[in-house]
């Protein structure tokens, strides 16, 4: 049977419907102790023996009668001729009943001498004290944590019985290409199972990760049909949208049966449930970060309902920095980055591109907007769930505005002291606004004012009241990539790529422009816009355009020619008062007067390393 | 050179001492992106592909360019007669530079009739949108998440270099037998380095176990030998208190140097820190409790001097139960049960005898007292350090009173509904006492009174304003254990071991002895006290005693005979207002009342069922 892809179901009524469909029994396996660390157990587990079996000493001394003890004392010290000698651990002798430290015994010629009587059982571990022999040492549905590994061990159990999910993974696609092969253009490395993978194994189960199946129907019903029979649960990816090569749903359906074909959930809506001979068949979608969501959200749940204990992410109170719309009848799932200024915690959500990976790699806390909200405004304190643990997040540094490759490498110094840099690209003038609203640490600029100063105009005008610190990062080059090594002159006899408004290189580039008297109008490619340098190096080298303005660092790692036009200054703006106040930031400050970060300047190139660590103050 | 073991050193300046002595250079290896979730990045990682590598279709639907299709609307239809088909993913053709979706195109013949036009770059993906080739995918010392490992592959990585410290363990002790070997009396079952392998492979060292080695020193020193030479660190367990074969501070000072022996911690004062060829060679104290705090307090810290992210615990703010005292110059760490109760967090201390391994078991938090304290008082706000995960907390039922194996089969019942039953062994008294200060969920136990009824008139004495509800868990038998089936006659003819006073079954005893009109003077053992059914059953077994009493199903798990003297009202009380608003006691109780529960007490025998599950009220 198969049901189509006409409505979306939400997300929680999937969840019910998955609870209803299986029989969420999870399969029980006996493991080596050695391998149990982090697995449930299926059945309570019972103690084999007494522990301690016999009276025990628990400390090094003399095992003694207590009652040839009874008239000793300070005054009338006692020689005992039959004490035993113990050490802590050792079984006490049949008809000793107590035990005196070996500290507060004198010994004389194979004899002891005490000075004080002892009460009966003092210094010794009854028989059992510690656990029973048939005593529950741990119930059922125990997550085994690495002490109870050392308990059960003594207490004589050397296997024990867990649940087990075996889960299938079928990567599917004719233009995916496995880990280890560099893809060519209109090829994609195979990458969502190998993330599956890692994602469930750290809940328990057990993964078999299955080679690429192409677009092809009949190889994949008869992967499907391996997977079913070898695993508990199976997971089909991608092929779960409506493009011509998706041939997923209709398998399932021609197997078993399709349960649910789209979840009303972003990223991640053309998402399938089906079940094929009792068990779990999930279509993913084919993003990175709908996947992601659907492991998170589905998958977590539904080896919840297998007896298994997915990880509670915990929340924070933070600010929202920008306002997201959302559609109401559909769960959201934003991407944030999240870090505390001054008192409280800020979270600036990610690109929600489903295309842009490294927003999950940057991203350390996501935002749920509830389908029955419109979205969340700037401003709105929203829960922000965390990615990372919590400390991690604490000690996140919010650094927006203009990118710089220089920041990476920061990045890459600061995190040696613990330090988490999460940058985000929105420009320069996007970073000075944040600055202004209090939403990041420090923003990144090289704004050119028309004095010819630097930023400094920009920060009277924008943050006319605040004692701001500026930091030179670099005098950094731009100047103009090209395939063949053209110059500013030649832009108007070819097509070019051009950075966003706002953006520091724009605004270089329109005051050259000026300079030299060229109408932008005239210029094939201004209108067309990338936020990166990188993305305009790339643009060049793949042939998109002639030519464009980037730093020197973009052009060197693509191996393109670079003409400089002039260098500006890139400042890091705080703040006066966070610098004093905020020890991570303070550290970043230090990181950048620092010998060996001029260093790595040097040997990326395109920097001018003299302003380097030159601090300015306004006011 | 030999340090002695004179002062105990400070914590914290201990963890000083290994920061200062050892190289914290953790080394690096290569691993497989597979293996690579939870380590840590020894370097930066870059991209070796832009993502896209060429401008990508963002829908499934035709590549067009967008000024073919300036002049259509709803009015004006245009039809493309070279049009692309293009899904989802696919390189957009050379030339094109927009993509329509399939849903807004009406297909005619095999070509394509559109009613909109379309700005450039429309549903297109740009190249390096995602990612740029060299640009910075991680830091290093990030700990690789499974998104990471998707996005890793993605961008064309297979394998990483990671940081790996490989830690030997070699257990020592001749009483020391292998998993897998039930212990005679005076062996013990090694299971301390069990323990350390789960517990420092879920932070990411590797661990080599060796075998056991008997307590001679020449057969030490080359374990030692060669343990230190095949890892980076070592750990010998045990061997580091001051018994007469405790060689292993000598060892480590004559291939080495011994920088600290003793820490003032409790429990684990005896640890060594010791260094051999400038490696960490730590000397374990055995009791299982101390030796896993010596793995939290100091070989935590020491891996996060290499470059590992030990876990960081989360504490609550609890009401202390019991009062603690602790010895000034002392860092003590108690276990702990915490568990909500109305409000707020209430946490009750477990043994702190060392050798009880049951209490980190049973424990879900630990107390640290810091030196400078003198201790803890009942009453007093704590801060408890979790062991669980924080929702596991939360399900805690805190349940304090007599003791009965009945109560390990609830907690394995309840569990399943994610509650997690938390019991102290108090008695009966002990409990009733707990649950008036408001500090457990609910006290069983089985109180005499002097009109017959068990529980109400005590009750009614000591809590004579509440309103509670008691439950029968079963009437159940008390009788006569011994190895001859001696009955309660017998009594002043043989050795006995009593339960402690406070206990019901000490007060059924003496109400039992003086119907018999019994002297407990004219008892031999009638002093000697333990504080379980087990305990007493074994000390029968053992030979200890020749009789005791206890119920049935102790006498059973032992194999002796039972001779029963009585049955007594076994309940579980609590306050009506927690039943009312705590979901998990009510699942409790609901437990209780279910047939499968009867029928676990029938297979366990010695109960009388016919009351199980009748609710008493009071007032």
């Amino acid at each position: 049977m198969v049901k189509r892809y006409l409505a979306l179901t939400p997300l929680d009524e999937a969840i019910d419907v998955m609870r209803n469909a299986f029989s969420c029994t999870p399969r029980v396996v006996t493991v080596p102790l050695a391998a149990a660390a982090g697995r449930i157990t299926a059945t309570p587990i019972f103690s084999r023996i007494s522990v301690p079996p016999r009276h025990l000493s628990a400390m090094d001394g003399i095992a003694v009668r207590a009652g040839d003890t009874h008239d000793a004392s300070e005054q009338h010290p006692v020689t005992l001729s039959d004490a035993v000698r113990v050490n802590t651990g050792n079984v006490i002798p049949e008809g000793y009943d107590a035990v005196i430290m070996i500290e507060d015994v004198q010994v004389e010629e194979g004899r002891y001498v005490i000075r004080a009587a002892v009460s009966p059982w003092q210094h010794v571990r009854p028989v059992g004290e510690d656990i029973g022999e048939s005593e529950m040492i741990l119930s059922s549905l125990h997550r085994i944590r690495p002490f109870d590994i050392g308990a059960l061990a003594a207490y004589g159990i050397d296997r024990v019985d867990v649940f087990d999910v075996s889960i299938g993974l079928i990567p599917t696609g004719s233009e995916l290409v496995p880990l280890g092969t560099l893809p060519a253009p209109g090829q994609v490395v195979e990458s969502n199972m190998h993330m599956a993978a890692a994602h469930l194994q750290a809940i328990g189960a057990r993964c078999v990760h299955y080679p690429i199946t192409p677009d092809e129907p009949d190889l994949l019903r008869a992967a499907v049909e391996q997977g079913v029979r070898e695993n508990d649960m199976l997971i089909i990816s991608a092929g779960s949208s409506k493009g011509t090569r998706d041939y997923t749903v209709g398998i399932i359906g021609e197997l078993g049966e399709v349960l649910i074909h789209g979840v009303a959930i972003k990223p991640a809506k053309p998402v399938i449930i089906g079940k094929i001979d009792g068990k779990p068949v999930i279509g993913m979608p084919g993003y990175p970060l709908a996947c992601a969501t659907i492991l998170r959200e589905a998958m977590e749940p539904l080896l919840g309902m297998y007896g298994f204990s997915p990880p509670v992410r915990e929340t924070v109170p933070a600010r929202l920095t920008t306002t997201l719309h959302s559609d109401i009848g559909t769960d959201e799932f934003v991407l944030l980055s999240v870090g505390r200024i001054g008192g409280g915690w800020v979270a600036v959500p990610q690109s929600r591109g489903a295309g842009v990976q490294m927003s999950g790699v940057r991203a350390n806390a996501y935002l749920t907007i509830d389908r029955n909200a419109e979205g969340a405004m700037a401003g709105d304190e929203i829960r922000a769930s965390l990615l990372v643990p919590r400390e991690s997040a604490e000690e996140s540094l919010l650094i927006t505005g203009s990118h710089d490759p220089a920041l990476d490498y920061l990045a890459d110094m600061t995190r040696r002291q613990g330090i988490a840099m999460h940058t985000t690209h929105t420009g320069s003038m996007g970073g000075l606004l944040t600055l202004k609203k209090g939403e990041c640490h420090a923003a990144p600029m090289h704004l050119l004012g028309a004095d010819g100063d630097y930023n400094i105009p920009y920060l009277r005008k924008y943050l006319p009241d605040e004692e701001l610190v500026l930091l030179c990062v670099a005098e950094r080059q731009q100047g103009v990539v090209s395939r063949e090594g053209l110059t500013l002159e030649d832009i108007t006899a070819h097509t070019f790529v051009n950075r966003q408004k706002g953006s520091g290189t724009r605004m270089l580039l329109d005051h050259l422009l000026r300079e030299r008297g060229i109408d932008s109008s005239a210029i094939t490619g201004y209108d067309r816009e990338y936020t990166t340098h990188l993305a305009i190096a790339l643009a060049v080298k793949t042939g998109e355009a002639d030519m464009g303005v980037c730093v020197y660092s973009a052009a060197k790692a693509l191996g393109l020619p670079f003409v400089p036009v002039g260098t500006e200054r890139y400042e890091l703006v705080a703040r006066k008062s966070t610098l004093r106040n905020d020890t991570r930031l303070a550290a970043l400050f230090t990181c950048v007067s620092s010998d060996s970060f001029k260093e790595t300047l040097t040997a990326l190139g395109g920097y001018d390393i003299r302003e380097t660590g030159v601090r300015r103050g306004l006011p």
